[in-house]
């Protein structure tokens, strides 16, 4: 197998990853062969056009893509190397560590030289066919994460794969990719589980209070319970060390809170390096960079005026970079911030002003 | 002083805050007389438009508002329910306890029935005179806290008050305002920044891997510290209290995870109260409400992009109610969500596609 060379692909489970994938791939001119132990998903992804089903007399495929659940994973992955002795063999389940461990100890290296384990970062809130999408990894990382047996052409392979679909590739250990989920997702969404649980019990009168950064800060609350058990169970090491981390960043402040001490050096400590952190993420953050400004325009809420604004944005000639909107409370009107440039903010400001807008800033 | 009856108000103290309460009450066509110690702020703020400076012969005013730091706020107060006998006299400091309780200890009963404590919910990033907006509190919450000795006409005539700037009004005790600040928004404040801090020794390949979910839980990190130092100090039972409650909801995950016992039950139930707390905060919740559902496009990162997409939005006729972009990691391109009633999403999806644009769902 070299680079160039992905003829078909046999994609083992035709949930919302593998049926994107077969999507994906047949929208790039890619054979894609589908197998389900459920007939009625299968037939499903088929009619979707994700692919064909498996016959008998298939060619050999280049690439299997295992996108089954954690749990099923090593076994078919096991399987279909032995059965596909010519192709590279993938998984995409979210957790590495424990599905890479299991399958080093009962597969020969001569077949896992073969094996790419890996990890699209795009998940959707639906799960089945029904939800799957041919774009569902287009601009979105997929991690790959070779194991020390991983030949570098199977790993050529793999990006190859990732490029037909769009994927951004990136590569990393399995453990890495294990610690970093932890770290920028799994403990997050913890976190914000806790803080949100929290609110069981404020009244109704207090959350009526409630400002953007509580909506910010709880927004992943509303995620699927059950996918998170399944990643936690398989990550809990570390998550135990992710959130052990988050956990003593609070205690000085807790501790000094107890005493009825003056709280203002373990708070200011805190916040300094919490945005010293947040710094840390790549992306852009809104009002964080110096380059950037925000300008704040007043909107009615009613069909057009978004429109309306963003056409004068458009005549204005200037590149929004990003978009943040936020509703006032009990009122039908909303403030939009647009990010655009610092030497643009004042010309956008007055542009938008002359098209009769409710600039705020 | 009865409801209708505001003709002046007198500010005291014309930072932010002040300089904003005096551009919107002469927007409003209210005499606005400014006081400050700090002869240069004063002269900025009359400069801005946000009134005329204090002098002897002025008439009493109808309304005093306090807009001092919260270390003098309680001194100053009191000073103007003594030399404003005719007038109601309110503050404007975010955390409401440890002043009013100074003040009931120090002013006469008949002298509190005018005091309305209160806390105008509507901060910047910025500071000064500089950053005043005549409509930094339209369509914000002011949270009036009287005490049991305010009287209720004072409270209509505060109401009065925040009606000619526009802001929408609250009326909670003192000490409910300070648990639901905690609760709301001193609390996620600190534990966003706890979450963020733990990102400093995380490796950058870990964090070129995040998503939106870290970048939302984060994004108040990045605050200002001096602020949230004064904050927390002044509002620490509360903010204890709202801590240890968070604490409590990942104790029991955390001690699964340090046993090695399956972490899945512990998991799914922090996850099952997190949404439910989370469902309880008023406003619009991008995915969390079946009446809305959310339409996914691709946009390039590019002048015009988003003014085209919004004028294709606005000849669909829909109305959208909530905006949010991502911005794909590594690629000049971002994703755009336009949340919009469930039953108009299929058209819009429909329309925009027919505009060329990239629609993902």
């Amino acid at each position: 197998v070299t680079t160039g060379s992905i003829r078909s692909v046999r994609i083992v489970g035709t949930g919302l990853v593998g049926t994107s994938l077969g999507l994906a791939l047949r929208a790039a001119g890619v054979d894609s062969q589908l197998l389900d132990s459920d007939p009625d998903r299968l037939s499903t992804a088929v009619g979707r056009g994700a692919g064909r089903a498996v016959t008998q007399g298939d060619p050999p495929p280049d690439v299997v893509v295992v996108c089954v659940p954690p749990s099923l994973t090593a076994d078919l992955v096991d399987e279909q190397l032995r059965a596909h002795p010519g192709a590279i063999v993938m998984d995409v389940a979210s957790v590495k560590g424990p599905i890479v461990a299991d399958l080093l100890s009962r597969v020969g290296v001569e077949d896992l030289g073969r094996f790419v384990p890996s990890h699209p970062m795009s998940g959707r809130e639906v799960s089945g066919p029904e939800g799957a999408l041919a774009d569902l990894f287009r601009d979105r990382v997929w991690v790959l994460t070779p194991t020390e047996h991983t030949a570098a052409m199977s790993v050529e392979t793999a990006e190859e794969l990732l490029g037909l679909v769009g994927a951004v590739s990136r590569t990393v250990s399995p453990a890495q990719h294990d610690d970093a989920v932890a770290v920028v997702s799994h403990v997050p969404q913890l976190v914000s589980s806790a803080l949100a649980a929290a609110l069981a019990d404020t009244s109704d009168q207090a959350l009526d209070l409630a400002g953007p950064g509580l909506r910010d800060t709880t927004r992943i609350a509303g995620s699927d319970a059950g996918l998170w058990v399944d990643v936690v169970r398989a990550n809990a090491p570390a998550v135990r060390q992710g959130l052990a981390a988050v956990r003593a960043n609070l205690d000085r402040l807790e501790e000094v809170l107890a005493t009825g001490d003056d709280p203002g050096p373990a708070v200011r400590d805190l916040l300094v390096r919490g945005a010293a952190g947040r710094s840390r993420i790549p992306g852009r953050h809104g009002g964080d960079d110096p380059q950037y400004a925000g300008v704040v325009v007043q909107l009615l809420d009613a069909p057009g005026q978004l429109a309306g604004l963003f056409a004068a944005v458009g005549m204005a000639d200037v590149n929004v970079l990003d978009v943040r909107m936020e509703h006032a409370l009990g009122r039908p009107t909303g403030l939009i911030e647009l990010l655009v440039s610092a030497d643009q903010s004042l010309a956008l400001g007055t542009a938008l002003r002359d098209a009769g807008f409710d600039v705020r800033s």
